[in-house]
């Protein structure tokens, strides 16, 4: 195991070329928040915006355009049941984020399904929550495209089937192996697996547990996804920056909400950039 | 009578294990927000959520769903009129918050009894604002379970049959002992009386005197009982640091708002909490 | 003409006893907000919550229930369009304000003839925005209750036939006795008339030339007058503070937005309130 | 090419007479918006009202009206599907904005329409973003009034026929000179070109390449256009400005958000207004 390092996240968050706009930044869509769950897609797409992805946009439940828009207006939305339109953005993407707040019922299952019918394999692809429980449920075959997993311990349990007690790096790195994906195993200390490597995350507090920081972390890997050449860099980067935020609000808070490490995420993209 | 110490507030607020994840934290549901009194929920559920509860449910009247995710995403929303989707969650519970915004028509009676109807004895009930009001009717009976009302003196009166000049500390008391769950007493200095003891917060300011402030404390109470395993003095600590925060923000206002309490709750636990 | 002073408003704003509660405060209900206008009832009610009131209740068009629980969940509302149960919550209430966005058509009128045949003499009456220009058409006569009225110039100019190049102190005073009911007149400099005086506001900046600024005012008004038994004090304190806080704003922005002046107001009424 | 000059900015931004009121700063009317775009339009109000125009009132999709108001009730709204009323308010602007969020659909072209139709030659006129491409189409004409486009390089080059490789200073004059109106074109640092002008904006920054800048740049322009009487003055410190304002936070943010920049313009205006 290699901890993700300080100096990886610095060649990683390259500065950026004067000479760049929006599109430079990438597009990606998010797709999730079933009626219940909208909050988990907006929290999601919040970090991706704050991340500095280029162009933003949810495809949502149609209730939760409101509620998105009233604190981001800085993305566009669509009702993810509109599957002509869905299909239709989903060719543009640059990085499509699935699964916050999706849930696992008959709509979320077909939304899925466009999607994986959809995506291209140049296109990078981030599986979540309730979008992780459906690929386990064997129903659904991981597409050609560059694909992360970011499932909690249950999650990774039901798409490895090894069991949290049996969820030791190599287990876990054989699992990987077998999937063929990129995988963000996400725990008090996270560890990403992927072809050639098994890395671990320095940081994580238990301040961080609380319900939607998983969807915070989907949307920054979409974030960084969008902007970074190297998938698995990005992919770590983001992981990295999500605890050391979060690390530095617990020194003062004894729990830390998801919005509040999205709005320092330009900030600590700033401070931990590429140096000259 | 005997003060709420900050020692006792520090032996509470533990320090979080390092290996725990949001279930640890406690699952929490809170029931209320009729189409008019929508914003009552609101506030509850943002005290619970900023207190740390490991995973936040709002069941409210659907009108309330946008302008809740608007401010706290954090939160999943389910619709109170759906009897069976609200009775199986209560099922996966660990405390309940129900009052806040409710009223007292048919509807809040019917939500009333299924949630009396539900409740387990390990499960922990905190009963709130119009939900007193309804208990105070004589057609509903406490259920077997860990219960908290959180009346203020009116609806007190109504419950316990005392009027508010004959609410004395050993009257309370004794009606508490007579209704068997335990009873904190909202005033300008709060008395919390359990079944052996009674407690005084020597915090509080007229500066708190405005609506939704009891709704904050039902959340925070709420969220304390998700995290905390003794129940009295989760409900203690809830009381002692709802005021100690209003006190300190009363340094500089003339009128405390109840999100402004909300806010700070992570910083106050974080400077409460065990030491060493 | 006399300036109001800081005294005045340090006597008016006294220390809060600390054995109070949220109706010791005051019940306050606004009305207005059409389908357009909505932001003007929710501005009124951002600062009438802000400034103290203990209760605070809107009443206007459904369509802003969102919006408004959205950013001010401490209030409660109702359709303005259910006459009976506007009726019906205006006998409790301390104060009323009624004009902020409330536009001028069929349904505005009906909603103030509502108003004006349900309050009652001891309760407080604040006319504002269109609701002045309806009261200036002659369909409508002023009730027997403790009323002002905050037009601005033109708005003045409807009401007391005065054209603005005519409205002097003294011409506005004349016109103020005719009418009967305390007039604050919006200007560079306010003037506030009462039947035996004629103040003038020593504060105020071009600044604060924005639109939903008036509504801010009315809503304070509301506020103050729901908390301090003397009525002239407590809408020329209103008025102090309103601009008091704008010119300090001022000191370093180009302009002056409502809700800056809003969160403010404790803070402000905090440092000007009885010393000792 | 001259470059915009802080002189330039220092003598547009005039002191604000001490006698003056909301109306003296202009009404502006925002129309954009479509069911996908909404949130455009909310970032081009937003920054108009930050402006300090006078008043501000938003023609949009009615979805977009709660998301509107709940960040920004100091915006008035109305459907712009509704022809009647739209023609009616276009005839009371100062300003019109026209474009953010859009789109180009059959709507989009008859709300087009309506507004070229009914503008008067001495009204200002903002056409920015799927405004250009509709424009750009060849099936509407710049009618007469004062006019600037905001486009970025690729809506120019749907506009003016060149080529982004062709777009040089010289070239882009010659179009604007066929075209007849102000061209403001997007880029690294962004030219504006007016009949017997090229300037070029000296700041500017890749942190600011992020959905919803160009949005933010059409409100403020539409902002200063409403208050300060030389258009072209005007333009010129809405573009400087806008850039001055993220070149700082990208001093401490990898990424700057558009509602960051629109928060601090009244801060910057006050810092830039001409002195003594």
């Amino acid at each position: 195991m290699q901890p993700i390092t300080t100096e990886l996240v610095n060649q990683t968050i390259i500065k950026r070329p004067a000479d760049s706009y929006k599109g430079t930044y990438g597009r990606i869509l998010l797709i999730g928040g079933n009626p219940h769950f909208g909050g988990a897609i907006i929290m999601a797409a919040t970090a991706a915006t704050y991340s500095g992805a280029g162009l933003v946009t949810v495809a949502t439940d149609a209730s939760n355009f409101t509620s998105l828009h009233a604190q981001l207006p800085e993305a566009m939305v669509l009702d993810y049941h509109d599957t002509d339109y869905l299909s239709e953005l989903l060719t543009d993407m640059d990085v499509i984020v699935i699964g916050p707040g999706l849930g696992t019922d008959d709509d979320a299952q077909a939304i899925l399904l466009t999607v994986l019918q959809n995506v291209q394999p140049q296109q990078r692809l981030v599986i979540d929550g309730s979008a992780i429980t459906l690929m386990a449920s064997g129903s659904f075959d991981f597409p050609a495209a560059e694909i992360v997993v970011t499932p909690h311990q249950m999650e990774w349990q039901r798409l490895s089937g090894l069991t949290i007690a049996d969820q030791t790096p190599t287990a876990n790195h054989l699992a990987q192996q077998d999937l063929g994906v990129i995988a963000v195993v996400k725990a008090h200390h996270t560890t990403v697996y992927t072809d050639d490597q098994v890395w671990f995350n320095p940081g994580g507090t238990p301040a961080m547990a609380t319900g939607g920081m998983g969807d915070t972390l989907a949307g920054m890997v979409g974030g960084f996804a969008a902007q970074f050449p190297d998938f698995t860099n990005a992919i770590l980067s983001a992981v990295y920056l999500h605890s050391a935020i979060a690390d530095d609000l617990a020194q003062k808070q004894y729990v830390v909400l998801p919005h509040q490490i999205s709005r320092l995420i330009p900030v600590y993209m700033h401070r931990y950039q590429q140096k000259s």
